[in-house]
C-alpha cells in the first residue's frame, strides 16, 4: 500500500510538470504544494530539498502541513528519478517487458538531449528557432507510429516530453521568447501545416485530449511567464 | 527466461565498463565483443548502434556472429539505460522498495554530475586536480555509511560509479593525464592518507575485492591508454 505523498511543485517548471502528469495519470492521491520559485519559502531547503529546486516528493511519515515537512518522511528529488518512483509505486506508466522499458528510458534520454536544450537555447537565450524544429524532428522520429511515445499507452516517456512540447508551443504561437521577433510565429505556422510535422501534430492532439494534461497545464499562466522572457529580446543576437 | 545477449564494449570506456560490471554481478550469460574505438568496424553503426558508440546490447534473435548482428535482435544503447535493462532482466542490482530504488537513481544522477565531468575536465582537458577531489568528496558524502553506494548490496549505482573511480585512481597514482605534472600524484597521496577520504578508501577496497571488478578492469590497459593523454600536457594551461 502506498503512503502519504506530498508533491512540491511550481506551475512554471517543465520538470515539476512531468511529475504532476505522472501522478495524475496514475490517480495516486497526493497533496500538491506550489513553491514560488522567485520567492522560495525559508523552510524549503532545510526541510525538503537542500538543492532548493522543484519537483520534490515527501513520502510517508505523519500527517503534517507541507510547510512543516517531517524528518520521518522520505524526500525524493530530480524529475526523472521521481517519474520512475511513481511508476514503481503504482506499477503503471512503464511496460512490463524489459526491452520495452529500455525503449522508454532511451526515449527519455533523447528528450534530455533535444527539446530540453532547444527550449533553453532558443526561448531563453535567443538562439534561432531552427533549433526547436530540429529538436522536434528528432523526437518525432522516435515516436511510435501511432499512440504515444513508446507504444499505445501513456508512459513516463510521455510525462518527460510533454511539458517541454507544451511550453515550446505557447512560446512559438505567441512569439514569446528571447528569439528574434517574428521567427517564433513563423516556426509555429510551419509546425501547424507542414506535412513533415504531421506525426508531431497528432501526438500533441492526443496528449491534449487527456485529463492529466488538462488538469496540469495552465496555458494562461505559462503565457504570462513567457511574456517576461521576451523583454530580454533586445539583448539577443539578431539573425 | 532471458534470451541471447551480446555486449558490444571497449575496455577503455568507463560507460561500457558499467555494463560489464552489471552483467558480471548478475551472472547473466553473454557474449562479449570488443569494439576498437579508434578503428570502428564498418558494420557497427548500420547493424548495431547508429550513434556508433559503446556500450550496446543485442538481445534475442538467432545465433549469429556478433559482426553479423541480426535485425531480429533488439538493439539497446546508453549505459544507464542498459544498467536498468540488466536489472529488469534479472531482478537483481536494484532493491525492491520504491524509496530505495529512488535512492539508487538519485545516486546515479549525482555520479553523472560529479566524477564523470571531473574525469573529463581534469584528466582529459587538463584542469586542476582539485576538481577530482571535490567530485570524490561529493560522491563520498552520498555513500551509505557502510557497504556499497546505497545499502549493503552492490547495485546499479555502484556499477555506474566504479568505472570512473577506477580510472581516476590509475590517472592520479601514475600522474597520467592532461593535468599539471606532479599534481596527480599529490592528489593520489591525499586520497590515500587523509582521514577525510577514509570512507572513499574503504569503498574502493570493498569494490576491488569483488570478482566482477577483477574480471572487468584491466589496469595495465587503462594505464597504457592514459599514458597517451599526458602527451597533451604541453597544451594544457599550467596553474
Ligand atoms: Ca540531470
Amino acid at each position: 500500500m502506498t503512503q502519504r505523498l506530498t508533491l512540491y511543485t511550481a506551475k512554471v517548471s517543465p520538470y515539476a510538470h512531468r511529475v504532476e502528469l505522472a501522478l495524475e495519470e496514475t490517480k495516486l492521491e497526493y497533496t500538491r504544494f506550489e513553491i514560488d520559485l522567485r520567492n522560495k519559502p525559508e523552510w524549503y531547503a532545510p526541510l525538503v530539498n537542500p538543492a532548493c529546486q522543484v519537483p520534490a516528493i515527501a513520502y510517508g511519515g505523519p500527517v503534517v502541513d507541507p510547510s512543516q515537512s517531517s524528518p520521518e518522511s522520505e524526500k525524493i528529488t530530480e524529475s526523472l528519478v521521481l517519474l520512475e518512483f511513481v511508476a514503481d509505486l503504482t506499477g503503471k506508466l512503464l511496460p512490463k517487458d524489459p526491452v520495452q522499458r529500455a525503449k522508454v528510458r532511451f526515449f527519455i534520454d533523447a528528450v534530455s538531449n533535444t527539446v530540453g536544450p532547444a527550449f533553453v537555447a532558443s526561448v531563453i537565450r535567443g538562439e534561432p528557432v531552427a533549433k526547436i524544429h530540429e529538436a522536434i524532428e528528432k523526437i518525432q522520429a522516435l515516436l511510435s507510429a501511432e499512440g504515444y511515445a513508446v507504444g499505445s499507452d501513456f508512459t513516463i516517456a510521455d510525462a518527460a516530453l510533454v511539458p517541454f512540447l507544451a511550453r515550446l508551443e505557447v512560446a512559438l504561437k505567441n512569439d514569446l521568447g528571447a528569439f528574434e521577433e517574428g521567427t517564433g510565429l513563423k516556426a509555429f505556422e510551419a509546425l501547424s501545416s507542414e506535412p513533415k510535422f504531421a506525426r508531431y501534430r497528432k501526438y500533441i492532439a492526443d496528449v491534449k485530449a487527456r485529463d492529466s494534461y488538462k488538469k496540469t497545464f495552465d496555458e494562461e499562466f505559462i503565457h504570462a511567464s513567457l511574456s517576461k522572457l521576451s523583454t530580454s529580446r533586445k539583448l539577443a543576437p539578431t539573425s
